[in-house]
């Protein structure tokens, strides 16, 4: 089968860019969420994705010829009708997912090939309430255009036909396809990812070093432009607690606890202007820093 | 005190390289090793990484100025001689490294600073052999070049006067000083990456992912050169697994038995011209790797 129209279910920020980036690839593309703002959020974050790369001259095309191939709605039957492909963008939670997912397998053509975005969560949590659960797979974004990797992960359901379309269609959204051949929670990057941060924060609680130091230990050796913290300022030190406060050895449970008393501070990151470092001039961009 | 004269014992890989460095920061040096052979080794090591400095246009002084600070000796004696700094670098083993420091202590000037650019050893494991625990530090190379941070790690008898002291000589000596509060093995940046190939490991021996995939995940998400099996190749698999065996955890014991076949095959990295890869053109460096 050739995938035509693509379906993205919600429409907050990976929703938004995964289907901006599937209209640029010349795909219809309808986008469906539960709440009238969350559409109008869309639009503009497309817009200015489209705006980014028109600077950047990396559109083939005019702005407005891409967004006319998108259609937005809050109408499930509307957004549904002819999809060939689903990815669902709505908000990480199980329960939401499990509604969402009974919604649509009663209402999509019996053509329509199911995908979720989830990070953290399994497929196999909410693939039989589609009613396909054969065609049911993860297809998960990093964030379309910095990150450009989409992991393909099947549930033990998944028929593996789907699996080669699926990387295709990968490509052709201009991503690197990755096979996660099993389940696997945070797929494979965020598993070394957090790897990696586990060590930071038990370097951290440990009072091994400090997060500066740690931070440019990364850095001069990978000549990357930040570490581990500043990594976890931009992913939200809330994002970070909730997978950290799940593991039971007590390096995690400390560096949990030690997250915990950022974020009741409200220092979640990046995103409220502190975190581990303060923003917008975060001390580990100072030119002084590396010295 | 100011740091005039420093000694380098073991004119080996990391030897030749902080000896140098030492060299083209002003400093005079006295290089001994045990074989002449390896002062042979060393100088041409050095005369490498002069050509390659000079190369980039990287060098303030002509290479023969540079060189003219280093003195070359199998005598001890001569070797210590009024030196106010020592940087070891002999054979990572717990015995010849009590042995030389053994040596050493007695020999040594009063005012002579002892350090040791160990790896995976603690400082604490032969201070004492030194007869001066309190002036004796770890203090830590990367690669001197590319990686240039320095670890500044005392064992519990360390004097605290000493600290900033080292510091002050790693940026001296064109490093960025990291300080390593308490004896951590592996240090700090090791311990993240020991985290990050661990990590690595445990998705490849739990059939998660290729080792293709898992190094794309890696580089297209960091924009990074090698994934983690590519810095394994570099590393050498023999090296990485004399560190990953002693770790008592399943997943490490799964992968030490995998990285065990590869050595018994004789592929252990990049220097025998196979690992995970096949050098000297490694797939994960090929144009269509990341497609
Ligand atoms: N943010 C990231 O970096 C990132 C990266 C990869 C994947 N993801 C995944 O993508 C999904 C969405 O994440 P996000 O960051 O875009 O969240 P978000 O909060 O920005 O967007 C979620 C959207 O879902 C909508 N929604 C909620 N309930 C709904 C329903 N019943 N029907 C339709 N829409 C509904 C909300 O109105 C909102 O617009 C999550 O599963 C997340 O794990 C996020
Ligand atoms: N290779 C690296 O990437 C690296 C990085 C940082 C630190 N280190 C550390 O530096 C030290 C040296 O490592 P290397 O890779 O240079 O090893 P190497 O094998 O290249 O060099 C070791 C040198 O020590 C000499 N030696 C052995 N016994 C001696 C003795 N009794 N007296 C004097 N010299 C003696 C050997 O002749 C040899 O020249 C180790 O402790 C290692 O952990 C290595």
């Amino acid at each position: 089968m050739t995938i035509q129209k693509i379906c993205i279910l919600g429409a907050g920020t990976l929703g938004s860019r995964v289907a901006i980036q599937s209209a640029i690839s010349g795909y219809e593309v309808s986008v469906y969420d539960i709440h009238e703002e969350a559409l109008d959020f869309g639009f503009k974050t497309m817009k200015k994705i489209l705006a980014q790369l028109e600077k950047g001259q990396l559109l083939k095309e005019p702005q407005e010829k891409i967004l006319s191939r998108i259609y937005f709605t809050t109408a499930p039957e509307k957004a549904i009708q002819d999809a060939d492909f689903v990815n669902e963008s709505v908000t990480e939670d199980v329960e939401i997912k499990k509604k969402v997912w009974k919604q649509f397998g009663e209402i999509a053509p019996q053509k329509t090939i199911f995908t979720t975005n989830t990070s953290y969560l399994l497929p196999s949590m909410f693939a039989e309430e589609s009613g396909r659960p054969e065609k049911f797979c993860a297809f998960h974004f990093h964030d379309v255009f910095y990150s450009r990797i989409v992991d393909t992960m099947p549930h033990p359901g998944t028929e593996p036909e789907l699996i080669p379309l699926l990387e295709e269609l990968g490509r052709k959204l201009n991503q690197v396809p990755i096979l996660v051949k099993k389940e696997n929670p945070g797929y494979i990057f965020n598993t070394m990812l957090l790897a990696l941060i586990g060590a930071a924060g038990k370097l951290l609680t440990g009072e091994v070093g400090s997060v500066e130091d740690i931070d440019r230990s990364w850095m001069v050796n990978f000549h990357m432009p930040m570490g581990p913290f500043g990594i976890l300022d931009s992913i939200g030190l809330d994002t970070a607690w909730h997978v950290t406060k799940n593991r039971k050895d007590s390096a995690s449970q400390a560096f949990a606890a030690l997250l915990k008393t950022y974020i009741d501070a409200g220092k979640l990151g990046e995103k409220t202007g502190e975190g581990f470092y303060k923003y917008p001039h975060p001390a580990y961009k100072a030119p002084n820093f590396i010295k």
